[in-house]
């Protein structure tokens, strides 16, 4: 049985959300357990709404979440029982193997850092998110590329940026089933040459290490999708994620509003309903199971905060995928064979 | 007379959209004098199939372009009198107030470097865009925020930040005819304290410097086009700008896909024509005169590389609008400001 620990306060919905998903991943996600932590009150009083299993959930009395504006160092000091404190807390001490959030990331992140392990020989943890792309991958044709980091780190080492692509290509491999996922460094130019130093730096060493890297990619790789994965700094790759969520929520918004003033154009729109939604499919990465956190030896999903009862299974059901896949395991074997190849 | 050099030769079309464009504004653009480098024979015989205004316009003989796909530095020390190397010299020679190029960036950026003078103060060059926005700006309501650096440099300091900001103010402010555009920092968070180390820096000195600095800004800001000019090291501008112009094709592509699919989508997409056209010129940024590359005593536009003769008409507009509008002395006041905060 893999255990999954849920922080049910997390998330922009708070328990209603995140109890309601844990209930249906009890009845449908076959040998996996899930403890939730919170409120013991409130959880159950939530739980007694949905129909679930309690042989396959249980609870872990904790405080209340950690706010979504709040600072998240101060919120933690101010309140160490707060329900994502005590998961990862579980986690440390084997109570559990995988853990779900859907509340502040930066909290999630400041958990695990100041909790648990990293893997030997990974410097840095890297936050990993989905960014939906042109052309699809791996075996299921999944219609986005994993990008790390996206926020965890600012800038980082030629030898932090060889971690991800190791961590990223492990990750990929087992979530979207591709054998050998290709990794790519992004850059301002194509060249090996190419970038700031610890590009160029991470571009030699990647040359070494058995990962199937694809060189530099540019910015406009990222939308069409030539690599599996995608490496970079979290201060590049956090504009970028969020640019990409702004352009999608502008583009819905032209769409909306050009229909309300002419109605030639509200027909044409309305005509084109099931390409608006297929487009609409692609840029919608909340639905992927969310976030990796990277680097430790347990797995940690960080799930969007918008995220519905649906959203959280899948986050649970990812998270239980990438514990019985071996990620920890994994990636300690590439980080090996690069202390190797030095 | 505003004297602007034009590289002819440079450009996916070569001589014949630069020299066209060229034909153009010797017609409409008024007080302003072109100056043709490259093969004179080859830029007369273009010249001879256009109307032009033969007193606003003269050869100055010089080699070929530096290719598109050649390495900038050693095209360049292959061929010194290269045509955008020969319109360079023009300008450090005092010959010509501005330069427009279509031509290598890299070698623009690499002419500029090694031949003129930087204004007083400014440590880094920079090479600003225009990115499409959401959000109109200024009194012409213009679709479109400037970004800079994209791609002059990689890493920088927070004072060359501080730079950037100011410099791009002044252009914003000659060319949208904004009397105090609105800067921001590019960074992770919108919190003063967030951000790499330089963003913070620069986050400080911004606050007591004539810029109308906004704070922080996230990835989600550019679309939405919350401030007139976005500042941030060229790394990161490199790559959000490459892939916001991916992010444009691969929904075209989608779109135009679709429609070949289903005759209903069809139907629906012609219906829509109007709304695609608007949707379609506010992601098209070439038609705005190009980009600047700023902090030199003289002013660089770098035109689009698929620049038609009308983008290079304009371009050249822009380029005489930045000189008449004392780009250089605006940036030299600003930096002044900046060394007596100090």
């Amino acid at each position: 049985m893999i255990r999954v620990v849920l922080d049910a306060m997390g998330g922009d919905f708070g328990p209603a959300a995140a109890v309601a998903g844990a209930a249906m991943a009890s009845l449908d996600a076959e040998g996996v357990h899930v403890v939730l932590t919170g409120p013991a009150e409130v959880i159950q009083r939530e739980l007694d709404l949905h129909p679930h299993d309690p042989r396959r959930l249980s609870l872990l009395d904790a405080g209340p979440p950690v706010p979504m504006d709040a600072d998240p160092r101060a919120a933690l000091e101010r309140c160490p029982e707060a329900s994502i404190a005590v998961a990862t807390r579980l986690l440390r001490e084997g109570g559990a193997d995988g853990l779900v959030s859907a509340g502040h990331t930066g909290a999630t992140v400041l958990s695990a850092a100041s909790q648990l392990e990293r893997i030997a020989g990974v410097h840095r943890a890297a936050l990993a998110a989905v960014v939906p792309t042109e052309a699809p991958h791996g075996p299921r044709r999944d219609p986005f590329s994993l990008m790390l980091d996206v926020g965890a780190t600012l800038h980082v080492t030629g030898r932090e940026l060889v971690e991800f692509a190791i961590m990223g290509a492990a990750y990929s491999s087992i979530i979207s089933g591709i054998r050998e996922p290709s990794v790519a460094l992004l850059s301002n130019g194509t060249e090996p040459g190419k970038g700031p130093a610890e590009v160029v730096e991470a571009h030699r060493v990647l040359s070494g290490v058995p990962v199937r890297f694809v060189g530099n990619v540019e910015g406009l790789d990222i939308p069409r999708g030539t690599a599996d994965v995608f490496v970079c700094e979290g201060y590049v790759g956090n504009v970028v994620l969020k640019m990409l969520e702004g352009v999608a929520d502008v583009f819905r918004e032209l769409a909306v509003d050009a229909a309300a003033r002419h109605l030639k154009w509200k027909l044409g729109l309305s005509m084109l309903e099931g390409g608006m939604r297929r487009l609409h499919r692609v840029a919608d990465w909340e639905h992927y199971g969310g976030s990796p956190l990277l680097g430790f030896e347990q797995v940690i999903i960080k799930a969007h905060g918008r995220s519905g009862p649906v959203a959280i299974r899948n986050a649970i059901k990812v998270s239980a995928k990438a514990v019985e896949g071996g990620l920890a395991r994994r990636i300690a074997a590439g980080i090996e064979s690069l202390e190797e190849a030095r």
